[in-house]
């Protein structure tokens, strides 16, 4: 006799292949291959959740933790309240429209907005190498500066650690965050449901071709700057005005098809993309082709992704449009019953195709 | 006519030197004076401070980062919070007694503890080395874990960056930390007054020579392991039975003695300190004369330094040392007036000096 009260009609075959898929995912404990670290493991794709997964969810396996959102909620005293941290590696450490010291204020700054939180308070930690030159640090350090006002948020405490030449690379910055939750309700991907709609704030993958061309290894030429910019007021807006929201992100490392990989595993849903509808400025499409990444896994670090309930997502574009870090928002796709879990995309040329999570690291180092 | 109402007394040259001292530093803005980066602005001594006030202090300058304590606190929706980081660069990464991942936990939980919170959340942001083996990982993890099951506190949140082979060493570890303070009244070194005592809660220096005999670069053979620790305990102990407690602090990089100046400086008084009094185990002292390096200015990380009002530090005294982390606990100083800014040292030998803040590095990366 089965265990199972109820035996399911049998499934097609290739609805058999994604459910066995899913399943194996679920009941395998992930195993990290590799005896040594790669810089695919870094990447925001498929080697960077296994390492999660595998080694830091096993080991701190604790509630707040387990969501993997951008940051951790908790209350103290009745205060609901969200932390947050990012490390920050990119090279060049200055590229046009920003440089590490705003990507470290903005990239936490977002964290905390897109968990539904308003941003607070900052911590700075740099490790800085030997022979670092003084004027460039103070030159970050005002960038950074100016970002937290805008952003309206202070930075509180901080750490400095010099480690010798050839230890790093100029300048690392960590910087944490701590925001206050004020709003009811909660934001989270894995709540995502069929008949949802996907947006994005605005044009994709700016920052990342931004710092590729700015390390001159490849002969092009493109009038570019990265998007970082501080989304807390743009989510705000949308929040307020915009109460079917399920779910935001800020779609950095790893780019809006990690971010949709994500949405469709979290909510075992699938995702289902309009390539023709995602907005790329002409720049980043052709400097992409040219390199030949797919836009939708470059990292953007101003820009959000929106899953809002399809009632209300004219409302969502209107009001992300009305606000300039919105103005080209656009509705990119749906969230559908079936395949769960995976992202379809519905491309230019009439196919559809599955949009993975990345296997290696084409962008290193890009926050 | 004199601008002042109050003319004072002539002073001694001596006294109007030290006068002039504190009189140009509380005027002058502070320059860092080197082009570039050196080893010397991590110690944690005199090179740190200029570049910490020079450069973070003056750009991100608020109410809440001026006190320059080990962790920043403000108050949300009535709770009252403390939020602190520290990145971690020490080397090598496993050591008698510890190793990176324990450190990265409990020198977060010690700031915390230290500035009267009770540690509950951490962060946790790794930069790795492509090429670091991923078992290394594992071990590391691993210790944060029973590091953090000890002192009570949960990682909820994180971040992992991999940057070339070359471009760090191994790993990096950045902790930040939040805990909620629930007891009355504030903590802080600026509070010291004259007749005030300075107590440690045990033998200094061990975690530094660990570190420095680990390399292996010396032949000096000492049965020595590190003194990391979490503080938590201790101090809650402290706090609750002796209401006297003025400031606490761990005493990390730079040492004993970067703290009594730290204290010395911000409450504008004297620390006299008996060299004899200062508990120092053997295999210490002896590396320690080797290496050329005063005892006082090497970290420990399970170690804390108390300043108490006078009438209570029989009892701080005596709570600290019924606890296992306190268990050889010393009075080793007292609070006086003068001369203001600075820390004297009374010898064996019958003399006194002027432990003043390092210039140099003498033991970099032991954090």
């Amino acid at each position: 006799m089965s265990t199972r009260e109820h035996t399911p009609a049998l499934p097609n075959e290739r609805e058999q292949q994604v459910l066995d898929r899913i399943d194996k995912a679920r009941r395998r404990r992930p195993k990290v291959r590799e005896e040594r670290i790669t810089l695919s493991h870094g990447s925001g794709g498929k080697a960077t959740q296994t390492l999660v997964e595998a080694i830091f969810l096993d080991a701190f396996r604790n509630p707040l933790l387990e969501p993997l959102e951008d940051a951790a909620e908790f209350t103290i005293n009745g205060a609901r309240m969200a932390l947050t941290t990012d490390s920050f590696v990119v090279s060049p450490l200055f590229f046009p429209g920003g440089d590490i010291g705003d990507l470290a204020v903005n990239g936490t700054v977002n964290d905390l907005a897109v968990s539904g939180a308003t941003p607070l308070y900052l911590t700075a930690g740099f490790i800085l190498e030997e022979g670092f030159e003084v004027a460039d640090l103070t030159r970050i350090v005002d960038s950074m500066r100016r970002a937290a006002e805008i952003a309206g948020v202070q930075v509180v405490t901080g750490d400095t650690k010099v480690v010798q030449r050839g230890k790093a690379d100029g300048c690392y910055i960590n910087t944490a965050g701590v925001g206050v939750i004020e709003r009811q309700g909660t934001l989270g991907i894995a709540t995502a449901q069929p008949g949802d709609v996907v947006l994005v704030s605005g044009p994709i993958g700016e920052h990342g071709i931004t710092i590729m061309l700015a390390r001159g290894e490849l002969d092009i030429d493109a009038d570019l700057e990265s998007d970082t910019a501080a989304v807390h007021g743009l989510v705000a807006s949308l929040l307020d005005a915009v109460p079917g929201v399920r779910a935001l992100r800020d779609a950095t490392r790893g780019g809006v098809a990690t971010i949709l990989n994500e949405v469709a595993k979290a909510a075992e849903v699938a995702v289902v993309v309009d390539e023709k509808a995602v907005p790329v400025i002409d720049e980043v499409r052709g400097a992409s082709e040219l390199l030949g990444i797919d836009p939708l896994y470059v990292a953007c670090e101003g820009r959000i992704v929106v899953v809002v309930d399809g009632d209300a997502a004219e409302d969502a574009l209107e009001v992300m449009r009305r606000h300039p870090l919105g103005a080209n928002a656009a509705v990119i796709g749906r969230i559908a019953q079936d395949p769960p879990g995976l992202v379809l995309l519905n491309t230019t040329f009439g196919g559809t195709r599955i949009v993975d999570l990345l296997v290696g690291d084409p962008l290193p180092r890009i926050c």
